[in-house]
């Protein structure tokens, strides 16, 4: 009666097709444009959809959003959450879930809306990624890091246990709506914030785009990307055009980095730019540091190891810090000075990109490489050279938010 | 220096291929057997591995569990955590990502591993979907229920705000381990719990596997899917074939409706059937009901309204309730006679479905079609059906837990 043991195996085998878009429009909360009402796949929502605003939309644009719905008379609820980096966590994410529980959302055809900045969208995505195991939802980033990098990425995170984004999920939704007007309110930091994501994506692959930020970036800032109003001569004039053409580049850019390794099976991803030494960095000057800011330095100091192998020409170096500069952003802090510190965040960067390195560096403006190789020696080398670039007190004109702008 | 208004758009498009396998081994813990140190894609860990127990699982074979690593002086680390639906939180997914975060787990090379029934599972299966938005993991299925289910499954899920599975992601470990002897220390009723999800997938399409149900249903569980020991006459003998035939069934069957509708595109789904109405009693009914005996209880349910609509014969339904019954399954439950409880229940499961009801429905014995125009009038003749079917008190002899066995 005993049967000899035997062995049968199953495979499943299957391809999940992703397909998303990033539109770009105008007056989004005028209410003859339509963009918010319309579902991805065509159609209109069937039953409530959730309304996720950061907090800080809420304050600047909570009306105009409530009219905005009620002229359509489109069924929404509202929740109001909270930005800046120390928010993005499980607590979010589950009232987000709570409050889609409690409105009754569909598998698909209610899908949530999200406006605000990059805190806000990754809680929302990650909710919404969970939500009966997916549900579609529709993203609308306000701040200019969420226009040109979180538009673009299919990943939703949160920061847990000291680390940044250490939990998350590859989800990202049908279609992101693109607004720049909403620039307009947002402080001068939180552009430089934005600036800090452009900086790295013209240093990995476009070169002139770089040339963009050095001749434009200071112009752009200060017009907070807005086509000059007739009879507007207090700020350096700079055209839409420009306005469009860089923040078009950063999103092609990330697109086109993006598209052919979305699940990250390669760990060799020449976005990680200035992603290497931060998280960590970030992570540990909670709140001091915004991201886009952390990662300017990283691009920096990544620069210094490629000018000290002579990758790049000093020459480039200094232009890059220059470029920082100008742009506002500080190339070093004390952290990136800290060899302990940024030993530990290439530690935990190694077990990230499963025991390598993989560390892209610059061969030049616009040119990246991939070193294993990088030595104790060199960080410490590295670090001690961001101390001579430490900058001096911040500028007491960049408060870290403002009344009446978007933090 | 004003421009136009200009729309750009930007087009991402991927496609993720998914593959993984259910592999069937025999002496799992013997140290000769090398299928716990394997890594999917090949070679040995890198780094600490996360080894999750479940609670009961540590408790019967613990001690072999450790024998085996240090036999084999693997670095491992271990983490025990409660099974039972009640215990499919949050908080136990969040413990997980903590020990992951502890030991350093690799984004690729140290898969975490799971040995337990379906809780511990999803639980394990969504922190590891969590973690750095995605790490492999090995899943090891110890009861029946998990074995010819959960061991199929792409699903993670955590129960949330009253509802079963509300949280979770489609993630499926790249392999998964069967070992039938753990189904000796299994408790009957875990057993006939198991058998309701067998139930099940013999009445939406085979024939064969519920004729074996009726035959050799009620001696799989006493003997415990254990092939007869040389001598042991005081269980009705069941050949070794017989199990590996039942549980290999079920788990191709299984794999056939998910493989060409892995992330539910589609939402008619066959394997649905018995999922309609419990999952919403089941949560009521925590900790009374198990999973696969909810399940039982919707697939007579369903069939009750078959047979109402003449879908299938009196004849039919009346086989169906009996196989049940010999498989120790109780066919109602009082929740089920409740008719505003089961319209809730289809209300929620009307939006999971994204406003259709989908009801898959017997035609016969191994065949579905799906309904779309259930009335309440036959949910409430239904629930009246289920009144009359209703068993005497739950048998003494099948405690919930038992000394020695897994829960």
């Amino acid at each position: 009666m005993v049967s000899a043991p035997r062995s049968q195996t199953w495979q499943v085998r299957s391809q999940q097709a992703v397909s998303y878009e990033i539109v770009e429009t105008r007056g989004l909360l005028d209410p003859r444009n339509d963009a918010l009402l319309a579902v991805p796949g065509g159609g209109r929502a069937a039953g409530t959809r959730l309304v996720v605003l950061d907090h800080s939309i809420d304050a600047l644009y909570g009306t105009r959003i409530r009219n905005y719905f009620a002229h359509h008379d489109a069924a929404v609820e509202y929740l109001t959450i909270r930005g800046a980096e120390e928010n993005k966590n499980i607590e979010q994410v589950m009232q987000v879930a709570d409050k889609l529980n409690e409105i009754g959302t569909h598998r698909l055809s209610s899908p949530p809306l999200v406006i605000g900045g990059g805190v806000v969208a990754d809680v929302v995505g990650l909710a919404a990624s969970l939500y009966r195991r997916g549900i579609p939802y529709v993203r609308v980033p306000t701040t200019l890091l969420a226009q040109v990098d979180v538009s673009v990425a299919a990943k939703t995170g949160i920061n847990y246990g000291g680390y940044r984004n250490r939990l998350g999920s590859y989800s990202p939704p049908p279609r992101t709506l693109i607004d720049r007007e909403f620039l307009a309110t947002v402080p001068e930091r939180e552009l430089r914030n934005g600036m800090g994501e452009i900086f790295k994506m013209a240093l990995i692959k476009d070169r002139r785009l770089f040339e963009l930020l050095e001749t434009y970036g200071a112009a752009l800032i200060s017009s907070r990307f807005q086509d000059p109003a007739a009879g507007d001569d207090g700020v350096e004039g700079v055209a839409g055009e420009i306005a469009d053409e860089v923040i078009g580049r950063a999103i092609a850019g990330m697109a086109g980095e993006l598209e052919p390794n979305l699940w990250e099976k390669n760990l060799e991803r020449s976005v990680d730019y200035g992603h290497s030494f931060s998280p960590l960095v970030e992570m540990r000057a909670i709140p001091e540091l915004l991201h886009g800011e952390a990662v300017a330095m990283d691009c920096v100091f990544s620069a210094v190891i490629a000018a000290n192998r002579e990758l790049i020409r000093a020459e480039d170096l200094r232009r890059i810090v220059a470029a920082a500069r100008r742009l506002g952003l500080a190339p070093s802090h004390p952290l990136f000075c800290d060899t302990d510190l940024v030993l530990e965040a290439l530690e935990d960067t190694v077990r990230h990109r499963d025991g390598r390195q993989n560390l892209p560096m610059l061969t030049g403006i616009g040119e990246v490489c991939f070193l294993n190789d990088v030595t104790e020696v060199e960080i410490k080398q590295a670090c001690d050279a961001m101390a001579d670039l430490l900058d001096g007190p911040r500028d007491a004109a960049s408060p870290v938010s403002a009344a009446g702008a978007q933090r």
